[in-house]
């Protein structure tokens, strides 16, 4: 889906964009373009650790709402990015143990947006989303938080399980869920947790699966596969406060 | 929303539908339209309880897709409703206690969806919805609900305060979620339960309220004041899957 207000076509607005500090999540450019606006803009995204994704003029003609492109169309975070040091930080001024959600590669806006507001509500301190195959903070993200993205704050990382394992240091402690876990209400999840929710069609990647310490499973008794993600995060997370009110 | 496989446009259309038996989920009429053939889709459209908007002209034109409304428009349901007493049955069935989701005012047919995912996977033996000012079983609901709503039976009912009042008299509790109720962690929710879930924005209404035994609050830590409706609906009718696991 794409927003009006979060998309810049044009090599100027989108190198403004860069030069005022603000996040592109996506950057579109136009396959084989070397002219110098371009080049700069290039630079900058790589000096930012933007996605740069280079594709056909067909794609990027289909892709423009202006039809001035210009060769550049760039995706702009509704929102600003935390660090995951500030939701560690967070929770050192609540003087509570850290509580993180961490999505392993959520897709629908929607859910995105869901996870926040469960986030802020179950009293989680943060969450922490991947640069790639994701959804970043756009505006349906931020509609669907209910004004929760103000709140809790949301970092991006370049790959999770690497995340997973720098908190681990910190004392953290990663539960992820999955159907072949144990039974959710059997396991231990007070004390500084990492939820670790998957993908909502792939589940969580192997890898990230690997580096859990714990793997919880939602009781299921129906005939179908799986919860929708963002209401197995709610699930999961209020298990995480029910254990952490009983502690 | 609207999805061309569940609009009919024209009167043969309308009253074939009618007479295949297949439920209209609302219908549109040209205000004073006094022509036979919409008389005996009206009386057709009594005669199944079918809510009637009766609209200007050009309400109608600008709903249509074909431009040629004739004067009626039909939403139809994309999946069949269930009766409540299928869903006693269903619970029969199982030799389970009764456990049904009651859903008072859902807009948002991905929320129908997600909440029709979860009841069948919580175990809940069917979901109940009002005829009025509440999303249907349309192809978004379908979508959303991952398949389960070829499992999970729904009823849709005129009055729920009413089923709600026959059910008791079936042995049946109610439990409706709302802020100011007790924390739902210290509520007894096993035996033959009915999860009451208002509107997204509005919340269960007052008649419904008093008409339940109990009110269940989610406890919140956050910002911001509910959680979303489908989130809300997994997180309390895990609960009772844990209270009834453990009984």
């Amino acid at each position: 889906m794409r927003y009006e207000e979060s998309v810049l076509e044009g090599r100027n607005p989108v190198l403004e964009a860069y030069r005022s500090g603000k996040t592109i999540d996506r950057l579109f450019v136009l396959e084989g373009c070397h002219d110098g606006p371009v080049q700069t803009i290039i630079r900058e995204a790589n000096k930012k650790n933007t996605i740069i994704n280079f594709v056909k003029k067909e794609r990027l003609d289909s892709m423009s709402q202006t039809g001035k492109h210009q060769g550049v169309i760039a995706y702009v975070a509704a929102y600003d990015y935390a660090e995951v040091s500030d939701i560690l930080d967070a929770a050192k001024a609540k003087g509570e143990p850290p509580f993180i959600i961490i999505l392993d590669g959520i897709e629908d806006p929607h859910n995105l947006g869901a996870i926040i507001r469960t986030a802020n509500l179950a009293g989680a301190h943060g969450v922490i989303i991947p640069k790639h195959n994701a959804s970043g903070l756009t505006a349906t993200v931020a509609k669907s938080s209910a004004g929760a993205i103000n709140y809790t704050p949301v970092a991006k990382v370049t790959n999770i399980s690497k995340t997973i394992n720098e908190l681990k240091k910190e004392g953290m402690w990663f539960v992820c869920a999955a159907a072949d876990g144990q039974e959710m209400y059997k396991l231990n999840l007070t004390g500084p947790i990492g939820l670790v929710i998957g993908n909502e069609g792939k589940g969580v990647s192997r890898l990230v699966k690997d580096n859990c310490d714990l793997i919880a499973a939602i009781p299921m008794k129906g005939d179908i596969d799986s919860l929708n993600a963002s209401v197995a995060t709610g699930v999961l997370a209020y298990e995480i406060v029910r254990q952490r009110l009983k502690a």
